[in-house]
């Protein structure tokens, strides 16, 4: 983990022994003496055995959950849903990134974002019909989708304002970037489906359209169509939930996350894209001259450090910097750490396995003296590109633009160890 | 998909076009009329259009599960609890592996099995104690595990009797391999807490001790924890569920299911194992000269046809064939798949990533004709080890012992599409 290190901030390789011992904040009671050997785990060190009362009887029974929940005690960790934005006609939540570890969204905390409500779908009534400009139009059931040859892919889905251009306030990693989540999909591949219909030669795109009361539609270029698109009915093994488009959604690995029709009921292939709502109106990007770039389907590079991360404290001493990076156009070749706000950056450890258009994990071991900093994280991708910092993007964006802000995100440290949005006047 | 392919039954690769009309059992009311095109999605062929009731009012509110739940149209989807087993004093339950796809398992369907029910523990109170022959002696809180450098691995875990030799009689795949489940595992390398503490020259065994009520105890190779043995934390990037191990576990890739021993308080260094109950009465295999192979620790190359499979049917013409392969030792290299009962075997594509000791995805196309047959499938790992048939595995193990079973798995196809148990007599 030394390549690409140019700075002597704590960062040198922890040491084999008394990682939590190092520093001002020596761990209280961690190291005890060598007489604990005779007592109870779970004692303080020279009081007396301790056994823990839940040890002393007879726990729940197996399958006291069917389906099984987390623990009490974690029933803070929920989707974060915003105060004061109207709910059910356009509205989302937020996954608790700074609470999770790995690369894997559980299905329980997966962001939402909903253009007229979650329907509640039958899915022996459900239908997907294939038509335009194909050879043969289909209606397909369920189970008519299940027997076609599936795939299974990880990947991250992200909605295109996370955050917008003019909501960098937020208190959490969760409230800034909350937008993005990552699962194991299954499904059939959306070629595979199109070849069943056959493609006339002058179709260019497909308009998807879910069943929600919205009838949310979407043009997806056909490049995209038959290339890695599925159309996906299960997520980390089960099915899809409610939530996230069941019965069927789209998958566009990399594409925004409002393309990734959900409650998908129709593919209507076409000469020319639909211009719907939810390709003019929105989900367009306001640029300085007046004009509007539309059609901007992928996900640049970006990434944030989730621990430590705004809300959080640290102590001094030996932390574990780690974050989240992804990029829409394939897999992360490098992210880069700074602990001296921007001044000098070190290559952080990628957690194999590596995958295209997925969130990767990011690790820098970090010894922290005490002095209040900021630190940083910058993704680069497989094709060059480097998450570019607020003010370099808002030149050449400027700020009438709402959508696909992948700006560099400080986190300011202060002399107490609480961190805090860097984007935030202190 | 060619390779290996010796036989013509059905395994040619499907066509572009017509995958769902080939063969006899043409999908109803799949391909239909092009007026279709004129119509509403969701309208049967030539039909009145068909606007589904849940496109006609709004939809549930987002946040309306803070933590999400499946759709109410999956809630059979559950554990499988086995009827006639005492409860909660040593009792399982089995992932629905029929019902699921990919190989990540959601934490709510992961398996279960407990020795003395399931904790309740407040992490905040929990401890972990690092005892015996070490330099310095620890008692650690879940704030300390939590500041040591962490790692992310995707690995199975299985339980050691999964099905016992008796126990083949179940009626579907969960019936008679549902103690095994996949997921991405986050905590700390066991290596760098011992590290911590300091091993002296002498140590040779770690001894796992659980705060449930059985005080479950099991004893580790040293060299297992000073290569890729974990404490983990995190399950799919959440804390721990209750059931498997909150706030803390022992993660042994490969390894019977019991040795990464749940709501971990103990690790005493030892020069020899503790030879407690579940490695002596338990957790040891019975062989035919009376003697008993114990530390079996590496679960054996598996696999089982998770689709079609045990109280499914299927239609004529074209099927997937898919299933899920695991090794303790390693990466499934290949996977074979038998539709004449094990006369001629065919490779199977394995989904990527394929990752050591994780459950591996394999699919393999498939038109059945209607004649009766028999479909297996056997796993080969790293090694070079083939899952054996139960007769050759027999041979070798005899009938007294219980753990330890990987033997190949038929399904029966009758000629009315039903699939069933071929380890039991039609």
């Amino acid at each position: 983990m030394s390549k690409g290190r140019r700075d002597g901030g704590g960062l040198e390789s922890p040491q084999r022994r008394h990682l939590l011992g190092r520093g001002a904040a020596l761990v209280g009671g961690a190291v005890v003496s060598g007489t604990v050997a005779a007592q109870e785990a779970g004692s303080e060190p020279n009081g007396p055995p301790n056994i823990p009362d839940w040890m002393k009887v007879p726990g729940a029974d197996v399958g006291s959950e069917p389906y099984g929940t987390p623990s009490p005690f974690e029933k803070q960790v929920v989707r974060n849903i915003p105060k004061g934005l109207p709910q059910y006609i356009s509205a989302s939540s937020r996954t608790p990134l700074q609470e999770l570890d790995g690369i894997i969204t559980p299905n329980g905390l997966f962001y939402e974002r909903h253009h007229g409500g979650i329907p509640e779908i039958d899915p022996g009534q459900h239908r997907l019909m294939v038509h335009g400009l194909v050879e043969t139009p289909l209606i397909l059931t369920m189970a008519d989708i299940r027997r076609f040859p599936s795939e299974s892919r990880i990947h991250f889905i992200e909605c295109s304002g996370n955050p917008g251009f003019e909501a960098m306030s937020g208190r959490t990693a969760s409230d800034l970037v909350g937008l993005v989540s990552c699962a194991e999909w299954t499904g059939v591949p959306l070629k595979t489906v199109l070849a069943e219909a056959g493609l006339r030669p002058e179709a260019k795109w497909v308009v998807a359209e879910g069943a929600d009361a919205a009838a949310l539609t979407r043009s997806i270029p056909i490049d995209k169509c038959l290339d890695d698109a599925m159309l996906v009915y299960s997520q980390n093994g089960e099915r899809l939930r409610p939530q996230q488009g069941y019965p069927l959604r789209v998958l566009l690995p990399g594409f925004e996350g409002n393309m990734n029709v959900k409650w998908l009921r129709r593919l209507n292939v076409t000469a020319e894209p639909a211009h719907s709502r939810e390709e003019t109106s929105k989900y367009t990007d306001s640029m300085p001259d007046g004009t509007a770039r539309q059609f901007t389907f992928y996900m640049e590079a970006k990434s944030i450090i989730t621990r430590p991360s705004g809300t959080q404290r640290i102590d001094r001493g030996y932390n574990e910097i780690t974050g989240i990076a992804w990029s829409g156009h394939g897999r992360i070749t490098q992210v880069e750490v700074s602990v001296n706000d921007g001044r000098t950056w070190t290559v952080a450890q990628l957690q194999a396995p590596v995958l295209t258009r997925a969130l990767t994990r990011f690790r820098l071991p970090w010894t922290w003296d005490g002095t209040p900093t900021a630190i940083l994280s910058r993704a680069t991708d497989e094709t060059g590109y480097v998450q570019p910092d607020f003010k370099a993007l808002t030149q050449v964006r400027g700020m009438k633009s709402f959508y696909h802000n992948n700006a560099i995100i400080p986190w300011r440290i202060a002399e107490s160890g609480a961190v805090s949005n860097g984007f935030v006047k202190a």
